[in-house]
C-alpha cells in the first residue's frame, strides 16, 4: 500500500476475527446487558473506562430512556412452526420491544411485521427507542407463505425498566493537551459492517497509537451508544472538547473492501480534511472525498451548531450507500478483516501525518547552506542515483522553511507525501539547518 | 416553471397589451409631450411621482437641453409621393431634429437620409439629441427607388426650445429602509422589446411588490429618458441611493421569449450577483450570466465610479445581440405578453429570494433537537415516502443555522433552491428551533 | 510580433554576435582572469562597477575560496597524440583543476576523465570548486578508442591560489527609489545558451532601459558568479534588496528560439508574476509558465528564505531540460542572436508594463463624463468603424476608474493588453478625465 505509514505493530487479524466471532452473537441496544457485555470483550483490546447515564437524567435536549434487556422472543405459527426466532437472530425482535406473552390473530400481527419486499432474503433492522412498541422484523419469503389466518402465539422476554446508558471512553495522552478524537459507536445488534468493523477497528487501532513512543496529540477515544449515548457524553465532556480538538474522526462503516470514502467536517479546510486528503492522494489507491452532510452518524452531535467540531468520517462502504445496510445481509460474509487491517493502517497514516505536521524554519536563511562542508551530499553522484531525489528534496525543503507554511504544504509543492520528507527533516534537525 | 415564486397576483397579458397599444404610437423622446403622456398611461398602473428638470440646469458633467416637440414631419418626391410619414412610423424622423420646411435638391437631401443596406425593410432609429440637426430614417428598399435628381419638399414641424427633462420615480416602502432598486428608461420611439418592455415590465412587477403584505426591503422604482433623465435623477438622489442601495436592477429588453441574461454588477459577489444566479441555477429554463460591461443602458451612470451600485440587468434579447435592435423591426411581431409576464415573475423571484433570505441561528445547538417530542417528524415512514426529502432538509437546515451562512448558501449545500426551505424554516422557527 | 512594446531603440544582431564571438573562447571561472575579461568586454556595452571578494572572506554560509588561473592543459598519450587540448576547448578540463604535470598509468588517468557515454560527440562540463582535485573532461567517440595501457604525460598548467572572486553590478537610477533586479550569472567557460545568452542579453536589456527618458523604477544590475558570486553580493546588498526590490528576474538560457518559460518567484501572485503574466498571455507566442522551484539558477539565493525576493525568471530552453545542457554541445549553432534579440524585448516589455502600470482614478466619476463636448467622440462614426473599438476602450477605462485596480486588470476584463488602453488613458489624462 504506497504512502501508508508503518503500523506500530502486527495486526493479526486472526486475533480480530476471534473477537468478530464472540462480539457477533450479543444483542446490543443503546442500553442493557447485551451493551455492557460487549464492552467488556472490547476492554480487552482498549481500556475504556465506563460510564453509566442513569434513566431520567436530562442531557441538552434529550432524556436518558429505561435500560432495556430481553432474553428471549419468537412467534408460534397457528401450525406449531417457530418463526423469528431471536435466539438464531436478534435482528428478528424490533429493538426495545416491550415485553409482550399472548395469542393472536393473523390481522393483528401482520401488523406487526417489517420486512423488505425487494430484498427477500434479508431480515431489516427496526428500532422503538422513545416510543413504547413491539413488532418483528422478518424476511419476506418467511412472510408470504405463512397462513394468513389463526392464532399465533405470541412470545418477547423482554424488560424496560430505569437503569442506565452506557457509554464507553478513554485517553491516550501526548506531549500536547490538544486532542484528536476518534468514535464509534455501540448499540446495533448482529451487523457486521455497520456496527461491529467500528468498534474493532477503533480497538485495533488505539494499540497502533498507544506503540508510538513520542506522541504529539493526545488522543480521545469514544465508543457510546449512537446518538442518546454521544449526546450524554457531549453533555459531560463537550465544552472540553470543543476547546481541545484539533481533529476527529467518526469510525463507522469500515469493515468491507470497497474503496476509501472520506466525508470532511464542516470546516472544510481544517487539518482533517488537510491530512485526510494529502494520505490518500498519495496513497495510490481508489477514494472519494465528499463534502460534510448531516445524515450519517454522530457528526449530527460532534458538529452540530453549538460543537461544531472538526470531524470528518473515512469509511468503506458507507451507510445508506448499499443494499445490505441495515440487514442481515449485513454480515460476516460482507466484510473482511484484512480490509479491517487496512482502514485501521488508514486511519493511522492520518494521524500519524498530523502527528509529523509542523512548521520547519531555516536556520541558515540567507543564501543556500553549504551543504558539502556537512556531509549531507555524496562526494560524486551520477544524474540518475536515486539519491539525487533525496538531494532535490532536500534543497526544496531548506527553501520553503520560512516559517509560513506547514511540512504537507511543501511536500504538496513536489506533489510528494510528507513520508518521503520525514527522514530528511530529521537529518536536518540535526545538523541545526532547520528547527521546528 | 420550475422555481419561480408565484405571483402575488395574476398578471393579464390582455391588459398589458391594450397598455402596449396605447403607448405604442407614442413619438417619445428625452423630453416633450409624448414623454409625458406616456407617463401618463403608466401611471395608471404604478404612482409615479414626476420630476420635471429644467432646461440649462446643470447635473454633474452635463446640462439639461432644449425640450423637443413634434407634430409631423414627411417628405414629398419630385413624383408627388409622400414618404418618410412620422404619422405612419415615428422613427422616420431623426429624434431631436430641428424644425425644418423647404424644397432640396436629391444631392442635399440625400446626406440626410440613414438607412441599413443589409436590412432593407428596416428604418432604424437614430437620435441627435446635442447637435442641431435634421434627419431622415428610411428603409433601403424604398430609399433605392426614389428618383435620384430633382426637388423634394421637406417638412419637419417640430419645435426645441427650453422646457424641461421629465423623470417618473416612485417608492414602495418596506420595514427596512435599505432598498432595492428597479430602473428602466422611457425615451424611444415606437419599439417594442427595447424599449416598451422596461416600462411594461416594471410597472406589473411594481403592482405584484406593493401585493406582497411584509417587505422587508424598501423598493425605488425610476423611470427616466436613458443616460440625462438618469444622470439627472442621481444628481438628487445619487448620495441617498449611494447609502441605502441593498442591490437593484436595470429593466431593459425583457418582452421577447429569449433564454434570460442576467448582466452583472462591478460587484460580482454581492447580494444582486447571489440571488440572481441563485433563481436562474434552478428555474430550470436556459440562461446566461455575463460580467458587467460599460455597454448597454444606465448601468454607465449607476455604476459608475462614484456610485458603483450593486446594480445588474436581466434581459431577453440583450441590446446590441439581435439584429431588429434600433430599428422599425423591434415592434409587436418581436415580443410576446406571455414572456414579458413571465420576466416579471423572473424578477419577482429575484427580489423574493433577497426578500427572504436570512440567517439563521439555531436555538437548540448542542447535539441534535429530539424532533420526536415536537411532532416534526411523521409517526412512521417508508424510504421512498416523498416527506424523507423535507425531513433531511429540515434536520440540514437545523445543523447549519450556525449564524455564520445564509439560507441560499445552506439550500445551495444540497444543490436546491430556497423555495423548499421556507416552509420548513417557518415550522421551525414557530417551534422555536431557529430564530432569524 | 503582438503586443511587445516596441524596442526604445534598435538592437544590432551583428555586434552582438561580434561581441558573443570575442566571449566565447575565454575561459571562465568562478574567479580568475578569464572571468575579469569577460567583464572587461561587457563594460563596453554595460557599466558594470567591479567588486573583488578577496579569499578567505566570510560570507554568509559560504567563505570565499581561492582564485583559479589556468594557461594550459592537456595529454600525451603513448602513440604521441596530443588529447584534451585546453586550447581547442576548455571544457577538457575539470574547472578549478590543480596543477599536475607528470606521466601517469592508464589506470591512473582512467579515473581522472569525465565522459558521456550516450552522447558520445558531447565534452561534459565539470567542475571541482571546492574540493582540491584534477580531472579531463572528453568525448566518449575519443576515450573510447585510447590505448589501454601504457603511461601518459597529463599537463595541467593552473595556478590556485590566495585572490578573489569578482562581481560586476550596476545601478540605472528611476523616480522612485523601488528596485527592479536584473541578475545574471559569468562563470562557466565555453557554453552559449547557458551561459552566454544571458550576460549578453542583459547587457542589451540595460541599453534599452537606458535609452527609457522617464523610468518610473530603478533598475539594478548583477551579474555575478553563480552561487558564490550572488552569496557574496547579497551579504552586502541584501538586507538592502529585501527592502527595495519591487520585482525582478533572473535572466538565464535565454539563447534559443525554443518557447518561453516563465518561472514565477515564491511569492506567486506578485508584480513580477502579474506583470508577466499579462505580457505572455497577449504576446500570441507558446509560453508556458512554471511554479518555483529550488533547482535552476540564483534563485538558490535571492529566494532563500531570508529574503525570498519577488524574482522570478524568462527563460527559453531551460536548464536540464535540453539534451546540449551543460555540454560542448551547447554552442553558437545551438542559439539565435535573433532569438537573444526578441528575449531583450521581452524581457523590455515585462519592464514596461511594471513601468506604465498604475491605479487611474476617474476626476469625474458621478454619472458619465459627456464625452461630446471633449471631442473625445468622433462626429459620427459607422458600427464597423475600426475606432469604435477605442471608443468602447474608452469608456471601460473610465467606468474601472475607481482607484481600486490597476491597468492591468483593468485591461484583463477585456481579455487585452494594456498596451492598447496607454494611448487613450494619456488622452484621458491630457483631458482631466482620470489622474493616476
Amino acid at each position: 500500500m504506497t504512502n501508508f505509514f508503518p503500523l506500530a505493530q502486527p495486526i493479526s487479524t486472526d486475533e480480530m476475527e476471534r473477537y468478530f466471532d464472540r462480539l457477533w452473537p450479543i444483542c446490543r441496544s443503546i442500553s442493557g446487558n447485551g451493551l455492557r457485555s460487549s464492552f467488556e470483550i472490547l476492554q480487552e483490546i482498549i481500556p475504556l473506562e465506563l460510564i453509566e447515564y442513569p434513566t431520567g437524567k436530562e442531557v441538552f435536549d434529550w432524556t436518558i430512556p429505561n435500560e432495556w434487556n430481553i432474553t428471549d422472543a419468537y412467534i408460534i405459527t397457528p401450525e406449531g412452526e417457530k418463526i423469528c426466532d431471536f435466539k438464531s437472530n436478534n435482528l428478528h425482535i424490533v429493538n426495545y420491544s416491550i415485553p409482550f406473552e399472548r395469542e393472536v390473530e393473523w390481522e393483528e400481527l401482520a401488523t406487526r411485521f417489517f420486512t423488505i419486499e425487494n430484498q427477500p432474503n434479508a431480515i431489516p433492522y427496526i428500532t422503538s427507542y422513545y416510543k413504547e412498541n413491539w413488532g418483528f422484523c422478518i424476511d419476506y419469503n418467511t412472510l408470504k407463505r405463512l397462513p394468513k389466518v389463526g392464532k399465533y402465539k405470541v412470545v418477547i422476554k423482554s424488560e424496560l425498566k430505569p437503569g442506565s446508558v452506557t457509554v464507553g471512553h478513554c485517553v491516550l495522552p501526548g506531549k500536547s493537551s490538544e486532542e484528536i478524537v476518534l468514535s464509534t459507536y455501540l448499540c446495533h445488534p448482529s451487523m457486521a459492517n455497520n456496527e461491529l468493523s467500528g468498534p474493532l477497528c477503533m480497538a485495533y487501532l488505539y494499540k497502533q497509537l498507544a506503540a508510538i513512543p513520542d506522541r504529539k496529540y493526545t488522543y480521545r477515544f469514544i465508543m457510546a451508544p449512537e446518538t442518546i449515548g454521544v449526546i450524554a457524553y457531549l453533555s459531560d465532556y463537550g465544552q472540553h472538547m470543543k476547546k481541545m480538538t484539533k481533529a476527529g474522526y467518526i469510525m463507522t462503516c469500515c469493515g468491507d473492501d470497497a474503496p476509501f470514502v472520506f466525508k470532511q467536517s464542516k470546516h472544510e479546510v481544517s487539518e482533517v480534511e488537510k491530512s485526510t486528503a494529502h494520505f490518500f492522494k498519495h496513497a495510490d489507491i481508489p477514494f472519494s472525498i465528499i463534502p460534510f452532510s448531516v445524515g450519517g452518524s454522530d457528526e449530527r452531535q460532534y458538529c452540530s451548531p453549538g460543537f461544531n467540531l472538526p470531524m470528518g468520517s473515512i469509511t468503506r462502504s458507507m451507510y445508506h450507500r448499499y443494499k445490505e445496510y441495515h440487514t442481515s445481509l449485513d454480515n460476516k460474509d460482507f466484510i473482511s478483516f484484512q480490509a479491517m487491517s487496512n482502514t485501521v493502517q488508514a486511519y493511522l497514516s492520518c494521524c500519524l501525518i498530523m502527528e509529523n505536521n509542523c512548521i520547519p524554519n531555516c536556520l541558515v536563511p540567507y543564501g543556500e547552506p553549504r551543504m558539502g562542508k556537512r556531509n549531507l551530499l555524496p562526494s560524486s553522484i551520477e544524474p540518475n542515483d536515486k539519491r539525487r531525489q533525496d538531494i532535490d528534496r532536500m534543497f526544496h525543503l531548506i527553501s520553503w522553511s520560512d516559517g509560513q507554511r506547514d511540512l504537507i504544504e511543501i511536500a504538496e509543492k513536489r506533489n510528494e507525501s510528507i513520508l518521503y520528507y520525514l527522514p530528511i527533516l530529521d537529518k536536518l534537525i540535526e545538523e541545526k539547518l532547520i528547527a521546528i
